[in-house]
């Protein structure tokens, strides 16, 4: 197996059909990527799949999480996946043939979350506000949404493709900062905006969510990750002790 | 729809689960390819998958032949898919990347047949007899085989894979942030930080330049650096203004 591949986490987020659970767990046995992630599913869709005759042994040994922050915490980089279209989308969104060879490189030094959503509804915006960005297969405008386990298949199709002329590691690998860190950051800034006054009362989701995405737009590298939340931390404590201090 | 698309017959041999039958049907429509035949099916199977509610127009137009030479007959190259070194093979065998060109470019000119066996046996010798070459998708040696309806979705995927779709809008070129913008951003921080000692007195110069710098590194977007601006101006006024409406 390359090495790489099993830096990858296939994370299926709320999937209610154990049909799907399977069919997605068979793709990822075919194409070598051994490390399944679960999001909350629906519990006896989950049992069922976990007990199917001819379970994939990776079925077994997936890992079950309660929110996608700790699913993709310690991922330095996490793609979400959609059918585009059905909202407006805050993210960088990349078609599966341009969006693959970045989730190759990020792979040759960091875990790498890759998110499919629900049957019915996808991922939600909760859900995206953890994604670097998104990723979509381009389908026709009247049939855009795939079976699961298809889209499952086929993303991992294509990031297995080129893998013999997968980039040369020439290029300095920094390390990434993980998505618990990112997230550690968020929850100090949202906090300090919160004190601030700069989150509205009625648009404490919408704003939330825009500075989740924000900074996962940084890109951040551990290193700087670190200094981030250092100088946050710093800022939070002075915007919480001055009231205090004045007593 | 590229006329071209309209050429390509999915020929599914003797398929028995109607799930499959109506997996590979969603997968054709996805991408576009809307003429199925189907050679032998479990009749059960077939009647099931054609009334399955939101079935596919496309499934209720396939066509039914007794025999590949008749589902066949009228096309110009005839394709097999196989999951490799199940047996000797007499034909030519290409990497589904490597096949997919010479289809699109059969294509262009005539109709191609694109077969799947059965799931349990595959397509027989006999059935092979009618083939060209025989194409497979590259997986792992410890698991060949592919389910039936992500074979055909990872198939017309890269079939479909280069051809250009309606560009999507999410490529836009994003307005970069001016040097200004991002000076502005170093700005407000290090005045925060200032306030909140984040900044040691025998560091000042050197404190400063990382700031910049990480700052910079941010690679900010003009509507993120405005963003940014924003919740930094916020936070320092509340830095500030908590000791002076005490007095």
């Amino acid at each position: 197996m390359s090495p790489d591949f099993d830096r990858l986490r296939v994370v299926l987020v709320e999937t209610r059909n154990p049909l799907n659970i399977g069919a997605a767990a068979r793709a990822m046995s075919n194409f070598e990527f051994l490390r399944l992630r679960v999001v909350n599913p629906y519990e006896v869709a989950f049992r069922e799949a976990r007990s199917a005759v001819g379970g994939a042994p990776l079925l077994k040994a997936a890992e079950e999480f309660s929110t996608v922050a700790n699913a993709v915490a310690d991922c330095t980089l996490v793609v979400g996946t959609t059918a585009v279209q059905r909202r407006e989308l805050q993210h960088p969104l990349r078609p599966l043939a341009r969006g693959a060879p970045l989730i190759r490189k990020a792979l040759a030094s960091g875990r790498v979350a890759l998110l499919f959503g629900s049957e019915k509804t996808g991922l939600s915006n909760d859900n995206l506000s953890h994604c670097h960005w998104l990723l979509h297969i381009p389908t026709r405008q009247q049939h855009l949404s795939m079976n699961l386990g298809q889209a499952v298949a086929v993303c991992l199709y294509e990031i297995s493709r080129d893998v013999k002329r997968a980039p040369s590691k020439q290029e300095k690998l920094e390390k990434r900062a993980t998505a618990g860190e990112v997230e550690r950051i968020s929850t100090i800034l949202l906090e300090a905006l919160h004190r601030s006054g700069y989150v509205k009362a009625n648009a404490v989701a919408s704003t939330e969510e825009r500075v989740r995405r924000m900074v996962r737009r940084m890109g951040l590298s551990s290193e700087d990750a670190e200094l981030w939340l250092g100088m946050f931390r710093q800022m939070l404590w002075k915007i919480k002790a001055e009231p205090a201090s004045k007593k």
